[in-house]
């Protein structure tokens, strides 16, 4: 298939990008590219490629621009239930402990996760990963982290592998049995902590042996913050993570620095991610790092808090910064990431290129996907999006709305009647 | 039609709400509503309507929430061309005066708008009518204003006319000649409030007898703020407005506080709207006025400036609050109400059924049409929409997607495959 007549064809080529380098769109002016099976295998102007490939079927594009498909490094894609009564306990002025003392919280989906069948787990979260897919996510990483129980950590697997072998959207799965300290451990975090270490790891790798359907083990990650682990205890589940052969992740610094964005560096996880309260000297050690930088701005817009991740610093210290959505049901429900690139330009102070760069092939690398997603390059999976407009600045400029028309996903086509307006 | 099996029927009967009124839902647990032609004829039990109209034709909504249309009376519908260039030299750090030099700002959309053709202008005006419906306004105020001289500003009005004929958004339109000094006038902005209150509103009277259809005449507004105009020019437009029979609106207190919103109490205007910078007594006099208080969270958040209306402060001292989208090309091109709630909620501190009223009925009253649309009761329009979520909260505890799966308007149904995630 040969898509062509692309007002803007954005490549993001030439690998992840660091530091200043970020928001290198390597766009070409009526572009087209030519997609074989599922694979990009050739990338050029319109004239040129119609020119060669007189015969091959067609998708004109009418001016608009195309893009890679974007990519969503951190999401807690599965769960049950919903937490809206929360979110208006809070508007009504009730404080973080009362809603816990009313079952608010983490708890409430945990216990709503765990109840859950099978199927309703399966509908809900499929419910998400269609409206996610919807909105230009082609790929999305998703975490566990809501059954806190080495049956129900597995059972929120299980689910999130199933959906990625259903499509369209590639979901690349991560185990965070270390989101809070469970409830049967509230009195006795480290015993929660000795037996993720112990126990539920050692499981997680033989179940992936029997369950993992031959994919590369999943990422392992951690919350490390005051309530959840702390710092030591996060070292003590990753290090048993890497052991067994685990890439790794890991939640620092949203509320408090303990210092675990240093340890992400030292432990070489794939990402740091949330990153608000990290201090100069921890953005260095980050910045020279082979750990990603994740910013996931709709954790703080969603609780109107103003502090952000300090971008500017990150992109200044020669870090590799990427975006996320952080779609979860306390903070942040929120399935687009076009809304994540609105945010980015109005409060990281982001250009869009840069905030395009950095939620497509950064956020592949904060996968270690880079070789194989992010990027319109021949030889790399043929994922991309044509918009409903020419200029795919509106991503950012514009808000609220969806500006995808089409998604291609693995050279398979799917197209929706437009529903913003175009420029 | 009878529509029925709603999980809440979210009725807002009962008129404008005033201070801490505000947030009367109205609520019938599975609810049921019955359609005659573009009226509603009752309201009540899915039970009790389904037992007394049997043979009727039925519309199951499924166990979903359903709620009166969102009207948005605050929108700057009609432009050509965008400010995508604009917005990106923000962000790599060009000051407000380097923008201006380059052609930026409201300027460069009066140019657009002037050159642009009749068709040209209507095609892309269209576009955001559609949008803005799709995601569940059913009413919108549009204003005139980058025209600026007498033939280009009711070009303007002429387009609003033909979509609001063409439907299905309905349309309520306000000249806004008095938006910004027009360029030919930039050395002599009283040679401009001259011309307004001598010449173009008599103009403006005579052709809406030969254009306006037999509607009601349009809204007269003012955006009274340094750089534009000082409150004795304001006041000179409006009172020629009102003498000429003319409903009033006025753009108050954005940046700064000129006593823009008393002078809208004086007058009787329907609306006085932005609202950031008003002064604790200047919300007294509009409190204990009929000028509704119109908030437009969207333009803080575009330009990521941390000042909003203060909602509560409107709310405590007994006004009538309402939201609208302020949708415009320069500081915030969003399409969505649903958005505007999620701001409202998390940056005016409001709950969410204070949301949704402040959205529909007192957007209503904002618009002098509460007695025709903005709530569920017999005799009123059949404006409402059906969500694809059981709880219509999740409008602002989301963020970023669209939960309107149904929109009825007039009694006609529009309906697309579901986006967003069920709850």
């Amino acid at each position: 298939m040969l898509i062509h007549s692309a007002s803007q064809l954005l490549t993001l080529a030439g690998g992840p990008q660091r530091g200043a380098e970020l928001g290198r769109l390597g766009a070409i002016a009526d572009g087209a590219l030519l997609i074989r099976g599922e694979t990009i295998a050739e990338v050029g102007s319109s004239a040129e490629l119609l020119r060669r490939y007189p015969d091959e079927p067609r998708l004109d594009a009418h001016g608009r621009a195309i893009l890679p498909g974007l990519v969503d490094p951190h999401t807690h894609l599965v769960w049950a239930g919903d937490r809206a009564a929360e979110f208006e306990m809070r508007l009504q002025g009730r404080t973080y402990l009362e809603i816990m003392a009313a079952g608010g919280g983490i708890a409430s989906t945990v216990r709503a996760t765990r109840a859950a069948s099978r199927e309703e787990l399966l509908a809900q979260t499929r419910a998400r990963a269609r409206a996610i897919f919807r909105a230009g996510t082609t790929t999305a990483e998703a975490k566990t982290g809501y059954g806190l129980d080495a049956a129900s950590e597995l059972n929120q697997m299980q689910t999130l592998l199933e959906l990625d072998a259903e499509g369209p959207l590639e979901i690349i799965p991560t185990w965070l049995g270390a989101h809070a300290v469970a409830p049967e451990f509230q009195d006795n975090p480290q015993a929660y902590t000795d037996q993720i270490s112990a126990s539920m790891l050692p499981e997680l790798a033989a179940w992936w042996r029997n369950h993992g359907g031959g994919r590369p083990l999943p990422f392992v990650d951690v919350f490390c913050e005051r309530g959840a682990f702390s710092l030591e205890q996060s070292r003590q589940i990753l290090e048993a993570a890497k052991a067994l052969g685990f890439p790794l992740k890991m939640h620092v610094d949203e509320f408090e620095n303990l210092g675990g964005s240093r340890l992400a560096a030292e432990l070489g996880a794939a990402s740091a991610d949330h990153l608000v309260k990290t201090s100069p000297e921890d953005i260095a050690v980050l910045a020279a790092s082979q750990t990603a930088a994740v910013s996931l701005p709709c954790t703080p817009f969603g609780l109107a808090d103003p502090a952000y991740t300090p971008a500017k610093d990150i992109l200044e210290a020669g870090g590799l910064l990427a975006l996320a959505s952080d779609l979860n049901p306390g903070t942040a429900w929120c399935e687009s990431m076009q809304f994540v690139l609105a945010l980015a330009c109005r409060y990281l102070k982001l250009t869009p290129a840069q905030a395009l760069a950095a939620a497509t092939i950064n956020a592949a690398a904060a996968l270690q996907r880079a070789d194989r997603i992010g990027s319109l390059e021949a030889g790399k999976q043929a994922d991309l999006l044509i918009l409903s407009v020419s200029d795919y600045r509106h991503l950012a400029y514009r808000f609220g709305g969806n500006l995808v028309e089409t998604v291609i996903k693995k050279g398979r086509v799917y197209t929706w009647p437009q529903e913003s307006s175009p420029a």
